[in-house]
């Protein structure tokens, strides 16, 4: 506990959302602005929340991608043509105040671990199903950051060297399959081979407009066609919490990102397809899977508690 | 620094060889015996090891498959059979004193960690590439041992969920490719679709005979066709070593087991592939890859080191 207020801050690809917590780790005032393009702008957006904000004794910003342990952010593939941002050192110098700077789903790892899902678990890991898969882990009590603080990548963990192709340059990385486009492209794939009726109707007849939210709203029909999309994709987030079990041995799994908000669909098929696919399974307790319990806030919210983590 | 003489013992599936250290962690003595079926000969021989290595101050017991923090073997594929079996506490009573107990890989990583090719580092991981695939995570200076001390069953992630089966009783895991077991099946496939002349020939002319050894000698002999199957083996050591640098973000990986002991051979190709499949590889420092330092006696030598990191 402290008895400082914390700000934080999360850039993410539309918004800047800024918290400042008190020192009981509510969120007592909140501030947002549009992400512009380009890094001299993001600071300008950043200096702007954090003015708003004031007063604080502390901040931290969160951003997506590759983060260093400088506060430098290596790479952004989610913010157009951003490398080697130093972030930390251009928000510092305008602030004039020391400024943490992490990753962005390792700031909702933070987030769950201090004040949500994950309080009181030394060993988990946060995995951020959103447009991509994000995350962080936690490992005997401690935030693990990797020698150059990159640690968390889970969305390019490749998990089929023949599947579609990533952004990232790879193909058959994990969030082709387990993210919310993942769940798209497997939809659209399903009904362009008309098996999704009455997804398709949901999503105004065109097999290829279909998102995961209409294989949701289809689902919650108790859709059959739409519960055959669910459980595929179920299988593919179980296989990478298998693949992470079997490197991490976790106590407990957070899911976060937009797909948690209607996680209870998901839930089971992703329990089931764990328990096909993790090794020796009747001889070994499994981790929890729970969903997060800060929602958009998780990032900023994360931000803020950095300088306690590192 | 210690001043007292450590014991440690590595169940294979073949020997359990045990050691004794010195204070300043060189082997001064050594005992090997065959290893026997089923828990009580196995305790039996662990017992008459430890006899022939006294006097000691401390012991520890490395052996395959998922060790519990309680020094629990709950389930070991390549011990048949053996599943719940109390080696700490069985051993233990045996001894009249403490019995550390992990995981035979776990032990290759403490050693290469204290007194091997990982000296000096706090974020590493050990992996080894033998008949299947086992490891170790150090992060942030700390062994990981995960909340079970299951940590480090890097050779079950799934990197493609239509391979092979794996003993395991899933389909694709990185073993089935990476490791001497998958270079034989590499081989075997190649040389049964008639592209492995030279290979063949050092196998006694029968496809089926091929095994890593025969790739291995044709390749020394500059055999293109030999060749072209140790890359496409390095191209799915890399793809595994991506996952884990995505996911944990390593210093260094430090490849041990059986194929170490040629490691020169594989070496360029693994390197080469690790720049092609990792996500932003211009705009990152890559970890380094070395082949560990200490060969057969690892486990034993890890053993003998656990009571210092557990």
């Amino acid at each position: 506990m402290t008895t400082a207020r914390r700000a934080g801050i999360d850039v993410g690809g539309t918004k800047c959302l800024g918290v400042v917590l008190s020192p009981d780790g509510d969120v007592v005032a909140e501030h947002r602005l549009p992400t512009p393009k380009g890094p001299e702008a993001i600071i300008d957006t950043l200096a702007e929340v954090a003015a708003a904000l004031a007063p604080f004794d502390t901040i931290g910003v969160g951003v997506p991608g590759l983060v260093t342990r400088d506060g430098v952010l290596a790479a952004a593939p989610n913010l157009v043509d951003i490398t080697h941002f130093r972030v930390g050192e251009l928000l510092s110098a305008r602030l004039g105040m020391q400024v943490e700077v992490d990753n962005d789903a390792t700031c909702a790892a933070v987030t769950e671990w201090k004040v949500g899902a994950a309080r009181g678990y030394d060993d988990f890991a946060m995995v951020t199903l959103g447009t991509g898969i994000g995350g962080g882990v936690v490992a005997g009590g401690r935030l693990v950051r990797g020698v150059n603080g990159f640690c968390g990548e889970m969305g390019h963990m490749v998990v089929h060297p023949d599947g579609p192709a990533c952004p990232c340059g790879r193909r058959g990385c994990w969030e082709r399959y387990a993210s919310g486009n993942g769940l798209g492209r497997l939809a659209r794939e399903a009904a362009v081979a008309r098996r999704l009726t009455r997804v398709v109707e949901i999503a105004g007849g065109d097999p290829e407009q279909v998102r995961g939210e209409h294989v949701q709203a289809a689902a919650r029909e108790g859709d059959d066609q739409a519960l055959e999309v669910i459980d595929t994709f179920g299988r593919w987030v179980a296989l990478g919490l298998v693949n992470l079990t079997n490197l991490l041995d976790p106590a407990l799994f957070v899911l976060g990102g937009g797909l948690a908000a209607a996680g209870d669909i998901y839930l089971e098929p992703i329990k089931g397809w764990f328990n096909e696919l993790l090794y020796s399974p009747h001889l070994r307790p499994h981790p929890k899977v729970v969903f997060a319990e800060l929602g958009e806030r998780a990032g900023a919210v994360g931000a803020a508690l950095l300088a306690d983590v590192h």
